[in-house]
């Protein structure tokens, strides 16, 4: 079965996100069968911004070390590290010679914008048929734009992506309608709100857990000491972070 | 306060291990007023084996990353990265020059043997006074070797350590007569067996986490998918890491 093969709409990939060589042997040991990285814990791990190009080189620090375990590689690039569709299109040559079997490709930016969608489907077009899955991203919902989701994938389809990515959408009536607005496999984030059944009913193909099993790791450790720990929000994380330049 | 201060006979400083920046900033932002590492979680993270001078470089890389947070740093540099009593002095100097507050310098080996107590005692003698506090190991009984603690954190005491750390024993009446064999400050491990404050009882002045606070976010993250994900044991990660050569 290719990574392709475990985006089933109504029976979706539970794709565990991981942020070291730990965090992904183990879960590769557990039997599942793709592992993602997650951005914000590769930043947090490193002490690095998450966001602007930070974490090029610790991103791909972490494929060289997962890379040959048992289980797919989808690796978060974040908005491709650069603006240049020919400098993205050679960071996924170089990881589909290592061997990655998808990338996540966001359209968001550090300012809390969206990357225009010309430029992102001229990246889209630059790294589509390169031999590993393009997972389209797009912020609409995550950053709070305003703008159109469903114009967004529909364009990033036409550009060549494998599948589509929205977080942070938590109506499960609009995920459904974003199902059924794209022929590609509909990726939405891990929920506390919805099982991963009532979002397979809902025609999701892909739930990924992004930042939470980094934020949960955090919170594992810290309740050793303090009962009733709470999980660090994404936002606390980001603020133990130095700022983006 | 300095860190020395902060060792307490019946007034036990707990230590919590952080194993990246991510880790060691939370809890600094937590309040926690000293903060170590744990080898076994730099070996994880970084995919090194836990040993045998492997991890000499990540652990200053996390020292470069954690040392102006706001907590005491005591670094575990494992048997020193080397068996030359000048190399290790050298090493406690670049950490003591970069702000770090203390060591942790154990005389087990990767081979499950202890160093021969006159070889720790020169390596000690060598690190002594040198501006760090520096916690001496000795893993009699974390190795099960069957030689006695008490001679060697005497041993230990004699070349000039700041403080003794005991791991793997239970008894908290074996606890209590190392604290009274010794007039340095007594580490010993953080037990779900034992309360701090028995711990404290037994005249203990140090409480660190070791390897749990990692193992512990581990578990955190599998539980997010997995109900009741078992807390994985040390030697389960040490199963997913490299052998040492």
């Amino acid at each position: 079965m290719t990574f392709h093969d475990l985006h089933r709409p109504g029976d979706p990939l539970l794709l565990p996100n991981a942020w070291d060589y730990g965090s992904a042997a183990l879960l590769a040991s557990r039997g599942y069968p793709a592992i993602g990285t997650t951005s914000l814990g590769v930043a947090a791990v490193h002490g690095k911004p998450d966001a602007a190009a930070a974490t090029r080189a610790e991103t791909l620090d972490l494929v060289l070390l997962v890379k040959d375990l048992p289980a797919y590689l989808t690796v978060d690039v974040e908005n491709g590290f650069s603006d240049d569709p020919a400098a993205v299109a050679d960071l996924v040559d170089l990881l589909a010679g290592l061997g990655v079997a998808g990338i996540n490709l966001e359209d968001g930016r550090a300012d809390g914008t969206l990357r225009p969608v010309g430029e992102q489907t001229r990246i889209l077009e630059a790294v589509a048929g390169r031999g590993v899955f393009v997972n389209a991203r797009t912020d609409t919902h995550w950053l709070g734009t305003g703008e159109s989701a469903t114009e967004r994938i529909r364009a990033y389809a036409d550009a060549g992506a494998d599948g589509v990515f929205v977080p942070g959408v938590a109506d499960l009536a609009e995920i459904a309608e974003l199902a059924r607005a794209t022929a590609l496999p509909l990726n939405v984030l891990y929920s506390h709100t919805h099982s991963v059944e009532e979002l397979a009913g809902a025609g999701v193909a892909r739930v990924s857990t992004g930042s939470l099993l980094y934020r949960a790791a955090l919170q594992g450790a810290l309740a050793v000491l303090e009962k009733d720990a709470a999980m660090p929000t994404y936002a606390e994380i980001v603020g133990l972070l130095p700022e983006p330049r």
